[in-house]
């Protein structure tokens, strides 16, 4: 089944302790494609600037992602640049640039509009209820979410939430949605917004999904070396949803498992700078880094 | 195989966002020994002053706790304050009087010192290896340390290590004893020291088992109330410990569901105020939990 997806593609300045690095592909769409691209086939819907380098139109293609939906705009593509210490649970944001970014209304080509699986990416929830409109008849309806949008726009995003099946958010997040501090809390008090599933991505120490009545737990894969944490976030729903597409299935087992392929398609996320490392990887070494995890967690 | 454990038995008054409560009973040995109690026989060897309460020791040997090494000094018992706010990851201590356990130098009673399992929880180093001394052939010996020992006793606590079999600490302990960030950094730096297995506390994200070639990842079982994590580490560790004793096997299976047994016992812990939960906690209750967490955790 194919994945509609989306978010952002913009160019990313990026500062660690290791290294730095200038106007680097980056932005949500651009990690969820290219993490969810080794399970199912990506029509992406995003707005980039003419500016925009054209080695990374031709990376998307040579990627197998659908580009129809990239629409290139009068301006300058959208940027970002941020900073993280050695704590890498948080990125430190120097600037944004949103550029055509901020006029971004995304309009969904007719070869797309019957995509099964949607996913929208971290923008304004009256964008992602737009796009939603556009299309015909979707299976699985998936959203992620940031404090920004929870701060300024609670009211459309929670009246949105009626319409998602599965609802990405960090555990900040969480928190700040719900107004509990505790996440089991804080995951009830989502649901009665609408979603039918929560998944709270906890960065380092795993991620987890909240069904009405259960909750599974899956505990991160430790890296002895994380050089870039942007985009874990994108890339891992980019895993979840391309696994579910991949599979057509949505039983409690295969979301399951769903959130173990997301879990390990970070770990690779992290391992280079900016998109590198996704771009390069293969399903084999997906496939062998998830039998080293379960070897991990299993008791 | 019958468990000996060394630490403190102290009275602790703690205050919480949700109550507080005064000079309950607490103590590394006393919340260690109401969790390994239910699997194994329990020598409890610590130090209390003439001011302990009658109603406590009878608490000691109606849970079966073999309490012949608790020895009554002249002077009063160890006090500890502390306050947790809403974040119950860390406590805040408001005053810590040691009293009779400034002075403890602990000493085997002759029926224990044949034990086979040894855990030695978070005391002086020099003590640690002062009780070791006097344990005659032990099969599995495992300690605990935290900050305060690391800062001012380094040199001592690392030599000691080489005697131990499991070192138990925390991400941060971990992290400010390797002088490493990552944790798998840390670990591989720790066993340096000489410790053959290592266990991380992460608290509500759950525990890591290093062992030489492998890593074990659980992940916590979440509770929707958590009222005093008081004694969560050492309940952990009575847990582990009192697994390990009852199967009395070492190998790497055994030890994984150790962590998880040690990590359920945690749960229980976190329940109610000061030792409480522990005190009325029932082996079927244990198995009941057990279950729901398999179920929370098979992929």
């Amino acid at each position: 089944m194919s994945i509609l997806v989306v978010g952002s593609v913009a160019l990313d300045s990026i500062k660690t302790p290791y290294s730095r690095c200038e106007e680097v592909l980056g932005g949500s769409a651009t990690f969820f494609s290219l993490s969810a691209r080794l399970f199912s086939q990506v029509n992406l819907v995003a707005v980039i600037g003419r500016d925009f380098p054209a080695k990374y139109l031709k990376l998307f293609k040579d990627k197998g992602i659908n580009i129809k939906g990239l629409e290139i705009a009068e301006g300058e593509t959208f940027r970002w640049e941020g900073e993280y210490e050695w704590d890498f649970n948080s990125a430190k944001t120097l600037a944004t640039h949103l550029n055509v970014f901020s006029s971004f209304n995304p309009k969904i080509p007719a070869e797309y509009k019957h995509s099964k699986y949607v996913f929208l990416a971290n923008i304004d929830p009256e964008i992602q209820e737009r796009v939603l409109r556009q299309v015909i008849n979707p299976k699985l309806v998936a959203c992620d979410t940031m404090n920004h949008w929870i701060d300024s726009k609670k009211k459309q995003l929670t009246k949105f939430l009626k319409k998602v099946d599965i609802l990405f958010l960090n555990d900040g997040e969480a928190r700040q949605l719900s107004e509990e501090n505790n996440l089991l809390k804080a995951a009830k008090a989502i649901f009665k917004f609408g979603p039918k599933r929560i998944i709270i991505k906890k960065g380092e120490h795993g991620a987890m999904l909240f069904s009405k009545n259960s909750v599974f737990c899956v505990p991160a894969f430790l890296l002895e070396e994380v050089y870039d944490p942007t985009g874990a976030g994108d890339t891992f729903a980019g895993g979840v949803m391309g696994y579910l597409a991949k599979q057509d299935n949505l039983s409690e087992s295969a979301l399951r498992r769903a959130l173990v392929n997301g879990n390990i398609m970070a770990t690779f996320a992290v391992e280079d700078f900016g998109p590198w490392r996704l771009v390069s990887l293969t399903k084999p070494e997906v496939e062998k880094r998830l039998k080293e995890f379960k070897r991990l967690t299993c008791f």
